[in-house]
């Protein structure tokens, strides 16, 4: 079986640890198996893993988190990557053509596209193994996953099955897009289930709706015409023009941690330097700063701090946070990449013409900065821990703790880490920003 | 006339703007007559500057405190350093001492001594100015203000005059030392007064209380053997033993803005970045960092923000900060000092052997960093911004946005500000503390 886990875009609910250049999947504040902390996709992939079943992985996503997924599940996991954001059905589209073109899957195979963001429990992907049994016994074009709704939420979509059930599935009756609280209690009297974005099929049927020339790969094809594909979702685009269409229910634990409130929840101690005093309760604390923060008498309440910002908020009150963040149009102050990560600790602007910017970068060992310039900066790099080899306008030299290295506007410079090194880079420039790069082919 | 100004130690209880290093008088958070900002100590100076009188003001400190005051009130203003910190008795002696021997103050002159840090309004400077004519009038050995108590706390030092009152004076009947609360309440219906702190006496009055031989300098004798004298409060060992004490009462505003409760309510509009969002109401947000704290939801708190660290506080729990940020040990990440300030933005320890502390430092323009050299560390400066003039090992060169200097272990530094100078410095070693400093004579 494939499963097609969604990566989906970065979002600012969970500001100040999701920004645009990392996305709320990759937070490591979930309790891990041995009691450390996982990320949300790092918990489903283990989940993914557990199932007992033979199961292919490919994550779809975007380029800008492709290092990300590396860094959290290994470089062997399998990535099709958007040349850029257009929803999710060009995004199921071109995955089910790389299944088909590039890993060679038969037309006959189940394929399950899922979120890589829930909540949830083992029954989930017992769920799904249901899932691809109703697709390989063909009862209908599309198969989804149903959950069993736990109140008369306005913010998903419902399914209302036909009441006649088989083996486990049902057909759909009709689909109902975010109802008022009163229409969604009364879908649920009815027997209507949330739609957890979860689709099966055999991979021929969405083979079978792409146009072309024999013989070509629609997978080059995608992704050369993907800028002109349209920005719709699967269920508007597919789903609900299909003509057989089953559900399968789930009726187990399900949780989308997609606002503090929620995530809150499930966050099990406090992270980093954090010290609770006099009367602090109910209060979940995530501090990313080297920094410590004291709560005194904070009652119901979410404390998160990371190099982009402080948030203190009520836990209802975080829920309308996104209007005051997303004004907020600050640049990432916290990365991480295929490499490592990196961590802003200054930005002055002194005039339009002077400005610097220092960041922290941890580069793990083995791993690469790659070959590049920048047109409107110096850097000056100085290695704080670690052993690596430099490359400076096509000259290598081998650098230690205690190394200093002056990059000026237009020289070429890589770096591969030899142990794990550490580097406080000073950039001084009219402009910084990650946009002025050139990047070169290099082969180490 | 003269006022001494006694500029006490720094505590905790306003973390983490105040720090071992920073005292809570001088943070500028007070709203000035311009509307900007000012420290307790700027607006009390600004106070005595508009007094209807001839006022030489002395700030009596501690030498870590020199820097922050020259910074705050100007180098003009004159400074009696204690060798090191021993409560208000040796502190007022040294400053007596200080005034007749250096200052050529005449024995019958009047001296006020007050602390640095009331938060009171004009009328304060007038009582003082009665406190001056009562001690001219030889009315008593000490003339007192007492302070109207607008409620019976347990805190204060409570001073019971007698009934009789005499132009706008009274002759103290007794002293009673931080009463319970019931206590209080009968003390203030029989007319006690609040123990302001603030002393007035003929300057001849102290003097004639040191040993001396004849010639020699009281000043400097005191200086000599100031690690000999008594750790004991002026009130004790002077005022309550003191034949003739007078009172003078004070009925106007009066604060000590010494916990974030008390201080909250005197902050005017927020610090730094902030935003307020949905439902906050009744909090003061202080952020000294460079990136946004965003509350949400938050009522009736205090959110301070510094290099040093987080607080989220109920303004009523924030009285129990103590002990809670007393356990943190941590070197301070900030400092005013004479020639500028510093800000720690990145501190790791790789192991016990391998450190690094990175800090942006600010240097005005005509101020020097001293001469010196550090036995358990290298430096690595890139200035980000200015142009300053180096000196290295006995050598001079001249330095500028751009430039950098590598200095070992040993190598002796210092560094002059031509226009304003920033500068990133990253230190590499096994120790990295303030304390690991030598210092130099040197002549610029």
């Amino acid at each position: 079986m494939n499963i097609v886990l969604l990566s989906g875009g970065s979002g600012k609910r969970l500001w100040p640890l999701s920004n645009n250049a990392r996305s709320k999947q990759f937070l490591k504040l979930l309790t891990s198996e041995d009691e450390g902390k996982e990320s949300m996709v790092q918990r489903v992939y283990r989940q993914i893993g557990q199932m007992d079943a033979d199961v292919h992985v490919t994550v779809a996503t975007s380029v800008a988190q492709v290092d990300s997924i590396r860094s959290q599940l290994g470089a062997e996991v399998d990535i099709v990557t958007e040349p850029e954001r257009r929803d999710t059905y060009p995004a199921i589209m071109l995955a089910a053509a790389y299944l088909y073109d590039v890993k060679h899957c038969g037309l006959e195979e189940p394929v399950i596209v899922m979120p890589v963001d829930p909540y949830t429990e083992q029954g989930y992907f017992d769920t799904i193994r249901k899932m691809e049994r109703a697709v390989r016994e063909n009862v209908a074009d599309i198969v989804l996953m149903g959950i069993d709704p736990t109140y008369p939420s306005e913010k998903y979509g419902y399914i209302l099955p036909k009441r006649e059930k088989k083996n486990g599935y049902a057909e759909v009756q009709k689909f109902i897009e975010k109802p008022d609280t009163s229409k969604a209690a009364e879908l649920i009297a009815a027997g209507a289930l949330w739609n957890g974005g979860v689709f099966a099929f055999r991979l021929g049927y969405l083979i079978g709706k792409m146009d072309a020339e024999p013989e070509t790969s629609r997978f080059h094809m995608l992704m050369e015409q993907y800028h002109k594909l349209k920005k719709i979702s699967f269920d508007y685009e597919v789903v609900e023009k299909a003509e057989h269409i089953a559900v399968v229910p789930f009726c187990g634990m399900w949780k989308d941690l997609g606002t503090w409130n929620t995530l809150a929840e499930e966050i099990g101690t406090d992270t980093g330097l954090t010290i609770r005093g006099e009367g602090t309760a109910d209060t979940k604390i995530v501090n990313e700063l080297n920094i410590p923060v004291v709560a005194l008498g904070v009652k119901d309440m979410v404390i998160a701090a990371s190099p982009d910002g402080i948030l203190v908020s009520g836990k209802d009150a975080s829920s309308f946070m996104k209007p005051y963040v997303e004004a907020l149009e600050q640049r990432p102050m916290y990365e991480e990449r295929r490499w490592g990560s990196y961590k802003v600790i200054d930005y002055i602007t002194y005039s339009d013409e002077r400005k610097s910017l220092t960041k922290h970068l941890e580069i793990h060992a083995g791993k690469k900065l790659s070959y590049q310039s920048h047109a409107k900066r110096d850097e000056i790099w100085t290695v704080v821990d670690g052993t690596g080899v430099l490359l400076l306008d096509g000259h290598t030299r081998n650098v230690k703790r205690g190394d200093v290295a002056y990059i000026t506007a237009g020289m070429k410079h890589a770096l591969c880490a030899v142990t794990d090194l550490h580097m406080i880079e000073v950039q001084i420039g009219p402009e910084l920003d990650e946009e002025d790069i050139v990047r070169y082919a290099m082969e180490w």
